[in-house]
């Protein structure tokens, strides 16, 4: 898909689902000897949120089980608890959120990195996958970030959408 | 070797054994001050595991010592405790291996990077190294991976593998 | 800038501030499963910041939050901790700055690399930014470093502006 | 300086002396937000300094302070506390241990990546830095490693001298 289908496509976007692993990290868990997990998130994705949600477009994190590292992630990047969703059945779980917004899939995108997101990857509007993301993740994705998983990507997308709508001008205004 | 010839090996293949370090890592232990150890696993290999195991190719985990770290990355990975096998000599555990499970060399899988898995890639039907593994190891592989250990070397192989098996179709059927 | 352009304006640098997050760090926060966070740092930038203050120029890192990681780490590289700025509003630290001081925004050399610094960057005499921050903060600086965040920037930018005043050699000469 | 030449000087060499931070590490320091202090070792390294002292080459790391990381990967790369030096003067330790061993500058090896290395490193017979060591480092190196610090640095070196020193097919050969 070229740079302009994708922009047009991105232009009716209300609402960002962001996978969290391999977009908002590298994919890769680190586990002492004594079993604690950890994970590494980029702060540059913090303004790419706080770009969206500034600029009216809905943000959330979408993810089979919770941990405690996301809680503190999404408190950082300014993401609400209702907001962080942890749900294997992807697909039941954006069912259910269109029931109760009554938005629609071409104003949702989706950004994913591997085989479990390609059925919403498909079903959405707008969807985006990370520079390593698997091979089967870009074949599906509008658009295919410059960078990989946990380096920014939501930064990079957040300024995709928002130039497509317009938004991005009046965002940076504040930062002259 | 040609990957035609490298699919041809990896047709037999029934079982695949992983080396931890280097493999499922990138090599790198991490270590505080007071002498706690970490690792980075990827969870795109997760992916891989299930990939081989729901296609009935076996998985296991193969290194010298078990670490708390490698038990929970491996319950993570669906690989069972039975599976997870701690033996420095790593011959001997394939020997008894193929007694218990009349399972041949041939049907046999083994991925390392290091020279200490030299005489165990020679041995069995086929064999794996990653991008970054010893030129050793890498001289010796009937297949590397394009990805640097920790970073989806099972996902990528078990995808090799079962292309090869004309088995890979059905099990990306289910994320259609 | 050209590079001769750069250097002209790091002959005036008297005093160094650097942003932490993306300029010492490259941008990752790690958490853990309980929401213990950390931050990577490097060692090279310790030797940047001896040789910018055994040459008389002042450095201070500003972020909007300290942390326990941001202390310990300006312990190891020797930066007081009078110098040590947690303020959201980077302007208005600045403004007290030079009150304080009767320093110039001439002599000042700031490091950022995201939109919140794009201000100050734009107002002080020199200003760089590391090769991995984002594409506004490469746009204004007058010099990008060949390293990103968290690898060496405050090394490679003392060695420039150093060499610049025609301290370096001198600074050299004691490890010779 | 030619690998011909490099070679040659690597063939006196008796001793090793390792440089850790940037060179068994990549120089990066992990803070935690309540300021624990974590770095990251290469298991490609252990090979290598096992290669050497099992060829009768000795080892020892040299760093101004050791930490409790640093006892816990020397123990794993099988390097005795009594050759886990932290000494700040680097030349005065030489001086001692020259004394102390009766072995020449020329005997010795030292790798280093920053500029408190280069005095150390022009003394010795033959010196070796990282790829991404400084350009100080790189410029007075006898030899430089394809790998970055702590990605295998040891490794590499360690084939190199016992290659020079025709000792490494009989190292390589109980691999087989």
């Amino acid at each position: 898909m070229s740079r302009a289908e994708a922009a047009e496509k991105a232009k009716k976007v209300r609402f960002v689902i962001l996978d969290i692993h391999g977009v908002l990290t590298d994919n890769t868990l680190y586990y002492t000897q004594s079993g604690v997990k950890s994970e590494g998130f980029s702060l540059h994705d913090r303004l790419g949120v706080k770009a969206l949600t500034d600029s009216g477009i809905g943000v959330s994190f979408l993810t089979s089980k919770i941990s405690r590292a996301d809680e503190q992630m999404a408190k950082i990047y300014g993401v609400p608890p209702e907001r962080l969703w942890g749900q294997g059945a992807k697909m039941a779980k954006i069912d259910e959120f269109e029931r109760e917004t009554g938005l629609k899939d071409e104003e949702l995108c989706y950004v994913g990195d591997e085989m479990i997101d390609l059925a919403v990857m498909k079903r959405v509007g707008f969807s985006a996958a990370p520079s390593d993301g698997s091979i089967e993740a870009r074949g599906v994705a509008d658009y295919i970030t410059s960078v990989g998983g946990g380096k920014g990507v939501v930064r990079e997308l957040a300024q995709f959408i928002l130039e497509a709508q317009g938004k991005w001008d009046s965002f940076m205004a504040r930062f002259k």
